[in-house]
């Protein structure tokens, strides 16, 4: 059972009490993903403090007792009451919370839930490939002959029709000069090459995340492309359990760099994406982190020079004995 | 100037120094709405800090100084150097930022920026005003023979196209039953009555926000339909200046409860909305605020008869010297 493994882990580091606000956190221990406030006592006997709003679905969804949340000076007079020792608190509690629920109580801040999240179940990897499936699913029959604002807008309704409640973060398309710009927002202006398109669908929760740029041809565009491609394609070789994440940031920049590219190179290789779209593993240079089997993974080198264009192209790898690519759309789309 | 007046507030509560990470704080200071970390440091000489995939855009954009965030050890040397006196932060800076940035320096958790943000300037309200034309404009023509889901994608499609970069807020489309979960999330079910949608658009970083339910008629929708309509009335004629945030639940809250359907109005009678979807002031008994001109509030009662329909009706009002409704489209629909 999860709950038991999170337990004995809390007992590891020497924490009764664990202290959840993070949606994301709460939807992985006990399978209700909340629209409102809700708090999670996470102990040998785990309540979950839902809003009004949510009960109804809460009590329906919850693996664990669900009560009625009140306001956080009620609670606070619970956990003064029944607390012992220290108490662990998400890295992400905003210090409004802090201080209104916890004020006098010794607390550690802990990430013991998102390291768990980390390592994917065969359940949570099925609900990833859903999400990739609605997003791929999605690129198909687009009309290009429109503006940045519309492409996007295709592309959210199908994956909307599909069953994903919301994009899992801000669609990025970015035509022309405006691909240099990495989370580039839409614009009314006409697609044009190079065409970066970055998106991504939420099923049952879970994330999906990939990018493909279309060009149109011309010897700068294809250069840099085919950088971008082999750095990827190396830094996925270069994935197996054991390696350091920073490791595999190291095997696609060297690439670039070696073209002479380097700085143009401004963001690190990977991220970690399950219920977040960003979370543990980190594939930067700054990670101490070590890929471990069961942890899914962006790798997403890209090269952007300022005012001109930029190219980047991202897929979704899951860390078994190798590298299994998620992803399957073809690399290389001509607009 | 906005940053004069700032400053000023922040002398008479003697604040030296402001930290400010959240990001439509950071977008009402200095034009720039940051797509990744983003630090401004509010003093006499104010700078903003931006990640390095972001500084193209800060630099356009941001009507303050711009220099490249590294990392937040290396800035917290720079704070701890050249701070004196206490040191403002957000209520929602996390606990591990503070812990990482400020560690040892005298905090004060302020809201300093929220309070100015209540009060829309003209400019704001021209937004806010697009971001309520794009959501009411995508509510037309829609085909209502279809599911939820797709129902949502058609007015997320409609209000993408029209250039709003997302939906202010995840798009509500209950429908028959599950009417009575004031948040729920779609599904792939046919639509029925009552069909409670409810939806906003982003236009310039602004948020709009309103409600429509749509009912067949019967006995039993159209009572329930009549009384939160009156409530709604009641609640916006009580609004003016000077008057107390919690008066305008009571209204609302009274009307509901004369019918005695007051436990199934759970929620507060309303919110400002601006850069964010739901700021200050609260409409809930709990708030102590006072309503001032230039404040953008909604008011959204409603009724929930759990597992058997739910009814709201939400419109978006602007504090003059009473209150002028912004939004327009009839309340009453027939579906």
């Amino acid at each position: 059972m999860k709950i038991d493994k999170i337990i004995e882990k809390m007992d590891q580091n020497d924490l009764k009490t664990i202290i959840i606000l993070k949606p994301e956190n709460i939807a992985y221990v006990t399978g209700f993903y909340p629209s409102s406030i809700a708090i999670l006592i996470l102990k040998d006997e785990p309540v979950l403090f839902s809003s009004k709003m949510d009960l109804e679905e809460a009590h329906q969804k919850s693996s664990i007792a669900v009560e009625e949340f009140k306001s956080l000076s009620e609670l606070r007079k619970t956990l003064q009451a029944t607390i012992q020792g220290k108490v662990g608190v998400e890295y992400s509690m905003s210090m409004g919370t802090y201080r209104k629920l916890c004020g006098e109580l010794p607390v550690e801040l802990t990430h013991i839930i998102e390291d768990f999240r980390a390592i994917k179940s065969a359940d949570e990897i099925k609900k990833i490939k859903g999400a990739i499936k609605i997003a791929e699913d999605s690129f198909k029959n687009l009309d290009l002959a429109v503006s940045e604002d519309n492409l996007a807008a295709q592309i959210e309704y199908n994956m909307r029709s599909a069953g994903s409640i919301k994009p899992s973060f801000e669609t990025i398309v970015a035509s022309g000069p405006r691909s240099s710009l990495p989370h580039a927002s839409t614009t009314s202006k006409p697609l044009e090459s190079p065409l970066m398109i970055d998106w991504g669908a939420l099923y049952q929760n879970y994330a999906s995340d990939m990018t493909r740029t279309l060009i149109r041809g011309g010897e700068k565009e294809e250069e840099i492309f085919s950088i971008v491609l082999e750095a990827q394609q190396k830094a996925i070789e270069a994935i197996k359990p054991g390696v350091k994440a920073s490791y595999i940031d190291e095997v696609a920049r060297g690439v670039i760099e070696d073209y002479g590219y380097g700085d143009n190179f401004i963001h690190s290789t990977g991220h970690g994406v399950g219920l977040e779209i960003h979370e543990k593993p980190s594939l930067s240079f700054k990670s101490d982190e070590i890929l471990e089997k069961g942890m899914v993974v962006t790798v997403e080198p890209g090269i952007y020079l300022e005012g001109k264009l930029g190219i980047r192209v991202e897929d979704m790898v899951l860390v078994k004995n190798q590298a299994q690519v998620l992803t399957h759309l073809p690399r290389e789309i001509l607009f």
